[in-house]
């Protein structure tokens, strides 16, 4: 059996769930408190981070990056990178757009402040960083529609790797009810269309000790 | 022309230019001063960030992790990612500790504080940012030393974007004379193995005004 090691409210382990059932590739779930540094699990992953796919054959692949590229390059048939050099060129600028600076300039002030720190015991959340990132959030969210709005999905006319980067970030939010849809109605429709696919229902079904998302999180038609 | 759109002691940019050397890919360098915001540059690349490639077919391919993928895609003749899949993995993961771990503990700290900062024009260095970085590069020199007793090289039997995205960050903590090179006599033998090719012949003669590296920075033999 194929597993992934992960925290139900990390970004880049959903998107590592999302591409393993876009590709129709059967896995289970581990849910591994990386802030408890078990020695069994740094050797699979010296990093200590989540999350890590753990192959049939005994490959351990560490970091949301290289697992996605493992998984195109081992398992090519149904692709989420792209064809032409172009196309890869953009779906991983998005993807490094939304897992970089998406990341450090929202997710990290947001979902960091409100669940990892709680989780890992180290206090309240800070002010200014929720302040901070509510406000670059509006900015993400804009950007996303406009790219909605000027192509058929985020990085061209297929569906990729990009998209899956940006629900994944987008669904943590939405489920400590920080995303307000209101600004971009692009990408609130974009959005939609991510949720209602098959491979994106087990991330609505997730469920975190002493959290309960909004009721509009598991609602297809928001 | 192939233009990389960079800065002197970016560790990103080196990696950059270290593997087109490598893959014996002519190019010239252009200094981007990112914290100016050229309207012109966010056209290439829309994150800001250096380094870009501008390829002489009008292809802009941002960010180092998105550039080397692409490089190796485009000119696969001369590889720096591995042939199995799991060197690949290998590979990919050292490369990721490099440019994610590596560089949040230590060269933000160090590199980040005494040199973009300045830049930039935001300020002195902070004192415990720069503490944090000198004891958490003791133990990245320590595991650099381990990589390179247990195997050729770091991340296994052949040279490859691993062993450049390390010394990528090591040469701008050199430039600096940050590194103390006493602490793994193994990490300075892999070390002086790098800085002995041609490809890295360039950075050792960056020049930065105002930052004068010390004696041993372009000595092969230190």
């Amino acid at each position: 059996m194929r597993f992934v090691y992960h925290l139900p409210l990390s970004p880049y382990c959903r998107k590592v769930r999302l591409v393993l059932a876009e590709k129709r590739l059967p896995f289970e779930l581990r849910v591994e408190k990386v802030w408890e540094r078990h020695d069994d699990y740094l050797d699979l992953n010296p990093a200590g981070t989540v999350p890590t796919l753990l192959e049939d054959n005994g490959l351990a692949v560490p970091d949301s990056g290289v697992i996605c590229e493992y998984l195109d390059e081992a398992y090519p048939d149904i692709s989420l990178m792209g064809q032409t050099l172009g196309e890869r060129v953009e779906i991983r600028r998005l993807t490094a757009w939304f897992d970089g600076k998406f990341a450090d300039e929202v997710t990290r002030n947001l979902n960091g402040e409100k669940y990892l720190k709680r989780m890992a015991g180290r206090g309240q959340p800070d002010a200014g960083a929720l302040r901070a990132g509510y406000a670059n959030l509006r900015g993400h969210l804009e950007y996303i529609g406009w790219l909605a709005e000027t192509r058929k999905w985020l990085a061209g006319s297929t569906i990729s790797l990009a998209d899956f980067a940006a629900a994944a970030h987008l669904s943590v939010l939405d489920f400590t009810g920080d995303v307000d849809w209101k600004i971009s109605p692009s990408a609130r429709e974009w959005y939609a269309r991510m949720k209602s696919r098959p491979s994106f229902r087990p991330l609505l079904a997730d469920r975190v000790p002493g959290m309960i998302p909004p009721e509009h999180y598991a609602d297809l038609d928001f």
